[in-house]
């Protein structure tokens, strides 16, 4: 069987992702990071989506993105999520604030220090498969979800690594790129996957661990519930 | 005066890396990690010739490569380090055995992060200026010290963050790239750096902190203050 690592962050995103890959046969490597962000409720989600999933190892890597700053998804930054109207997918407007500065390159060079530990792409096990749950629509002001960005990488990762000097191939899956948050969920939902084990918000509920429901991503999430005709399992505990 | 972040190991390489930045007029931000290596000796060398560079900022991060295994470089691994005619500097032989998967990815993904957090190439800071002191001479064995990997790095950077969206542009500096052990001494010496503070050790007695003198760094080391012609100031407790 076929390992694949999944960067599963615990929402809604990267649990589909991991739904794909593990529907295409491949045997679930799934890796977490833990950065001191206010999202850090995610990974007991994250935790139950690798169940789920049938995870064969489950792995949560603590960084320390926290050290630089620089971001309001860090909970020590003390710089606030915007709310409201002020939220804003990025797009044309710029880079959100809520960027937090490379962390996808770091969360897939992670992916492939793994890899190469696990012999991913070496010898006669010939590729070396990342999935990531990165997203070019409702995330565009975001320079680390393009998919120049993700082919760069790719190629970097060939010349990397001892797979890459073996001419085997790592190949960096983004499955997601190009779809809308409605479509994402019916992938999902077709999976029997269980939305409501996954968690999203920027700005959860630090006593109850709740959604708050008028960030940024929990409105983009809202809105693909609604999009998809499917009900929303999360419990908001503001509008 | 322009920014470099300077990935400093408090290796030889990394020192006189860091003395051609500072002589090239860059104000040094320092970049060290913490990941379990049997050399994290090294680290208080790294913190020396960081105030000898007059660094603006040392930071020294904690990483989690450790939980991934697989290499005689950390310390935990219980492979051991290769030593004397079992010692190899890679080339046409194959990968060496004290290789650290994707290292060099996470450390400038690192770099990365905490550039983009220092407003480096953005506004009026047109430059990311980024310095690392790999050699493809003494290791050429391992895939991520070759210029092909570091071109690629840097094309991927360029899409990665803010600053490859505003066009502007990062550059990872490897002065040391083509030179000899002897070469980047002498470059060193010319510079006043004090080779004393520096430590290379795979291997360093964990009771006095000294360089063993048989494993693959130390051999490198030593053939270099040879070739030189340098007295060197590295006091081995092996041959």
């Amino acid at each position: 069987m076929k390992k694949a690592i999944i960067l599963l962050s615990g929402g809604l995103d990267s649990a589909t992702c991991g739904v794909i890959a593990r529907d295409m046969g491949f045997e679930i490597y799934a890796l977490s990071f833990s950065y001191g962000q206010r999202n850090a409720f995610e990974l007991d989600a994250a935790r139950g989506v690798a169940l789920f999933l049938g995870a064969r190892e489950h792995r949560v890597i603590n960084i320390d993105l926290a050290a630089f700053g620089g971001s309001a998804l860090f909970a020590s930054s003390g710089v606030d999520v915007p709310k409201g109207d002020k939220a804003g997918g990025g797009g044309a407007s710029g880079i959100p604030p809520t960027y937090v500065p490379a962390r996808n390159t770091i969360f897939l060079s992670y992916a492939l220090a793994w890899a190469e530990v696990l012999g991913m792409g070496q010898g006669a096990d010939l590729c070396c498969d990342i999935f990531i749950g990165v997203n070019n629509v409702d995330y565009s002001g975001y320079p680390d979800c393009r998919p120049e960005y993700i082919a760069a990488f790719e190629k970097m990762a060939n010349l990397a690594t001892v797979a890459g000097v073996g001419g085997h191939k790592t190949t960096i899956h983004t499955p997601l790129m190009s779809l809308s948050k409605a479509e994402i969920i019916k992938i999902g939902v077709k999976a029997g996957l269980d939305y409501g084990m996954t968690r999203t918000c920027y700005d959860p509920d630090s006593q109850n661990g709740g959604a708050c429901g008028v960030c940024d991503s929990c409105q983009i999430r809202k809105k693909g519930f609604e999009q998809a005709g499917v009900a929303d399992p999360t419990a908001y505990f503001y509008g």
